[in-house]
């Protein structure tokens, strides 16, 4: 894996663990690495702490100096994901004002993130049921945070007058679970980049709500 | 397993079977309803094939009287769920000559089948990447004419100008995402049952195309 060029998919992982370890933790970055990699192959089950390691040029002696387990090294993924998705959203409100700006903000955010991201993003929502019940209560608590932030912006709309959805929380949900599904069908081969994704689904979720004006 | 009382998801398994198999076909169904839970509960990658014969109360060389692989259980499953969707999207299109009560009964119709279907659906949409190259072909033919079936209805829309989306192809895209990611988050103990998902998701569609009177 270490001779390949780096695909774009890669290159979003080495932002995504640039973004939450620094440029420094070097063993713990390969092991992440190669978890990530190990996990999108062949999902979290099928995957052993030793093809893990291997991956990371590591002996698994040498790994669970970092990690105890592959569940740790699941969970440690999970966070960062979460936690970007979280602080990204949340920047993405607080730059706008205006209801709708506020909205297409989210929404161009979350579903751009989900197609730079979809690898870590597939493993991140696909695996939750790998967690153990700790770290699950840690994830949803995020989750959770994200939910409120999307659902905040679509209750303000509609609070404010701005938008007319059919069902408040049921568009927040349909808005961000919109956004989820990009990283399941994104690919780096296909039409749209995830600029282009961000542009079209920021209409779209102004749309499901029913904002003035679209 | 066999002792529980079945479950919502149980019982969306044996009508799919069902009507895939009809009444008879006892120990293939037994072995596809013992995949379907293995697949859900490890991922395909972390399934032996022992796990499945195990479960149907089988041993491994009566399995393969049947199923010459896990693969070709995963196969079945694959097409028996792709063809039920193309089916029941066509019925539903089938059914409405106006194009917005087409696209209402086609997104209600993809709605409730994530819904109900979640367990076999999410095996279906996850685990492409697992098929053989022919079955890969096989499913991906169908998934093209679930796509065509949505897109057609979509266009009809915009060329008799009902409606009026910004992207054509690409809010087509976005009303099927939205059906298929309702398997990923659905529960039977979440607040919204099936033909609540595809009420208020077929007002959604309606919304994410423009549809005039919306």
């Amino acid at each position: 894996m270490a001779t390949q060029t780096p695909t774009g998919s890669a290159l979003a992982v080495d932002a995504l663990l640039d973004a939450a370890l620094g440029p420094d933790a070097t063993a713990p970055r390969r092991l992440l690495t190669a978890a990530i990699a190990a996990f999108a192959e062949r999902g979290y089950a099928a995957t052993t702490t030793r093809d893990i390691a291997g991956r990371a040029g590591m002996s698994p002696a040498a790994m669970y100096v970092h990690y105890a387990s592959k569940e740790q090294l699941l969970a440690t993924i999970s966070r960062f994901g979460h936690e970007q998705v979280l602080g990204a959203v949340r920047a993405a409100a607080a730059g706008e004002a205006d209801p709708g700006a506020r909205l297409a903000a989210v929404m161009r955010t979350l579903a751009a993130w989900h197609a730079t991201h979809h690898t870590v993003a597939r493993i991140v929502h696909y695996e939750l049921g790998a967690l153990s019940p700790e770290h699950y209560a840690e994830v949803t608590a995020l989750r959770h945070e994200i939910e409120q932030v999307v659902g905040g912006v679509v209750a303000a709309g509609v609070t404010s007058g701005a938008f007319d959805p059919p069902d408040t929380a049921g568009a927040a949900l349909a808005v961000l679970s919109l956004a989820v599904d990009v990283a399941r069908w994104y690919s780096e081969r296909g039409p749209r980049g995830p600029e282009g994704i961000g542009e079209l689904y920021a209409d779209l979720a102004l749309r499901m709500v029913g904002a003035r004006g679209v």
